[in-house]
């Protein structure tokens, strides 16, 4: 039986993950993995989170396990606003933070409608707006826009960006927000590192300078565990009931025992005290790994110094293809993701980009020495 | 400053539920409410889920923390797998069996283009066929179709329906596939009730006459707890490949721990004796709704006699309004769902839909008293 006839017109612009392909191909355990973007297990709360299921479900019973309301439970919301500073009805929960990035574009793009993105930006982000069949335009180059067409939002990762690890300055975030009052379009900004801060000064989110037309997506991945696939989104009340009304459509409701063990774990101030290890480990972790680099990278190589997040950015010289040398690197036991990957239009396939939060030291040492003998050999 | 201009052009077609707005306006627990779709809280196996989840998180620790396969985890594809009677390769899990309707739609289903559903049909699954712009039509009537449009799918629950509480005998169903293979559309059998049945003999499911083009939704909502936002698919490889690159880019996965948590719920034996408590429950409830309807209700008014599910519907005499009559009912302290929710075209405005699940035996004979003095009134 032939399928195709059934598809939408939108499936063929689905994009496999190619982080999520080489995850299906290989053991991630067997080789040295700077592929994906998992936290440390180490950060993980196990026994907050085994007493905090446990009090949840003393306290609230039932409620914990039944329907819930469409934006979030309540306490979730509540300990999300105070935290961050805004009244609760500018705080919907999100069903992870890549299901806020989707129903963004699903609430306000057409096909052939304009997203501006940083080059490179986030893989996942990247794979939704093509799914919707957004043109994509790299935001500073002045590209010309498809006729009659507007830009509907810009997409920003404006803290420890992935791929790139770099962080926006307050200078460049007040120009985009210039730009998008002067040029009338909305600003997505994803913030999934923010609180994962090593060195430097934070910088005011792009939602502080320009409320009336961002929205601001947070998660709980880097910071409390990726498996709860909880988020949340602050925005203008307007274009949050959108939202929720879609959202009614896309799944009803967060998961409701995870939201409640969510706001305990975020109200208690359980996070926080995490979150300061979390910072030392992963600020251990950052500075090995630069430290690695100008240990064992040839001559040419030039690589991001991020202040925070996960992630940092690597430059071979020219000439260099990293999505060709990539199996020769699996085989020879180290795994990165091809920096071209990030790209809109696939280019600077020199380039690739290395997870620094998810191996210990040891494995560390011995995935770059790996990674620098590949280079040296092509 | 204005936000119309930004949203995509779907947002016109967006529906905001019926239900959900009930929901916002009122207290359920202060009022007699046979509006939701919720189940008896004394059916979740809180118990079972403490004990669970300790034992989880001591068995997988990090693992059920960490992101996981976008397919699901596989603990949780075999068991259903095992149970169902399919190769793992043909389950696909989903973060709610609401989700499962909606990436359905998006991977099939271009503006303008058919989908058949029964009339009524679960409101959710309009939602989410609208948001899309999908032309619906309904099963049976021979609708003329928009011209150069064809059937992508049909969307029936076959066991039990929401919001009909009827079954598909099962030469209804062969019909149906016959129907399917001749005019070569897909059939989205949505069946989250299929396990609650209280008398009567099972059906096959459609999945089994048509597993060629038949994508199978279940649901942990009534059988664990709605809580846990947990569906599975069961499908076509080739259909569910697509489906599995789409639901990357909406969530990436669904949530871990939960899965664990359902898995071993559901491989223990713990789901199968906590349906036999479920089952013994709600066949009581049900007939003593059977027989306050009988013993209330008003000459002309008639009702389904369901085998299993959740749900009942009212027929009242022509002339009758129930949307008219609900803010009638609610200042009564009653609430139920217009059954003209439920049509696409909004038509049979004299029917209502009650829940059965939700309320103990005291208050739905309080409810049903109010609910045919309301209907005495008029």
């Amino acid at each position: 039986m032939k399928y195709d006839k059934f598809f939408s017109a939108d499936v063929p612009s689905f994009m496999r993950s190619p982080v999520r392909e080489i995850f299906k191909k290989v053991d991630l355990s067997a080789i040295y993995s700077f592929a994906g973007g998992y936290p440390d297990a180490a950060t993980f709360p196990i026994e907050d989170i085994r007493r905090i299921s446990a009090q949840v479900l003393e306290k609230y019973g039932a409620k914990a396990l039944q329907y819930g309301a469409t934006q979030g439970v309540p306490e979730l919301r509540e300990v999300i606003a105070r935290r961050y500073g805004v009244p609760v009805e500018n705080v919907q929960i999100t069903t992870s933070s890549q299901q806020g990035i989707d129903v963004c574009t699903r609430v306000f793009v057409d096909p052939g409608d304009v997203i501006l993105t940083t080059a490179p930006t986030y893989l996942g982000a990247l794979q939704s707006f093509k799914s919707y069949r957004a043109a994509v335009r790299t935001l500073g180059t002045g590209d010309a826009l498809p006729p009659d067409r507007r830009i509907k939002f810009c997409y920003v990762i404006p803290d420890f960006q992935n791929p790139s690890g770099e962080t926006m300055t307050l200078e460049e975030r007040k120009k985009l927000v210039a730009m998008a009052r002067e040029q009338d379009f909305l600003i997505v900004e994803d913030s999934p590192y923010r609180e994962l801060r090593y060195s430097g000064e934070p910088v005011p989110t792009i939602y502080s300078l320009a409320p009336e037309r961002t929205i601001h997506l947070g998660s709980f991945s880097k910071i409390f565990a990726p498996g709860f696939r909880l988020g949340w989104m602050l925005g203008p009340v307007e274009l949050l009931d959108q939202i929720y009304v879609c959202k009614q459509s896309l799944d009803l409701c967060p998961p409701i025992l995870d939201q409640y063990m969510a706001a305990e774990f975020m109200g208690s101030g359980a996070l926080d005290a995490n979150l300061q290890k979390s910072i030392a480990l992963y600020r251990t972790k950052r500075d090995k790994m630069l430290s690695l680099l100008e240990q064992y990278m040839p001559q040419g190589v030039s690589w991001t110094h991020p202040e925070g997040g996960l992630f940092l950015f690597l430059n071979l010289p020219d000439g260099f293809d990293t999505v060709a040398l990539y199996d020769r690197a699996l085989s020879a036991g180290v795994a990165y993701v091809a920096g071209s990957f990030f790209y809109p239009d696939g280019s600077h396939r020199n380039t690739m980009r290395l997870n620094f939060s998810f191996l210990d030291a040891s494995r560390m040492e011995a995935g770059i020495k790996l990674l620098a003998e590949v280079i040296n050999q092509k």
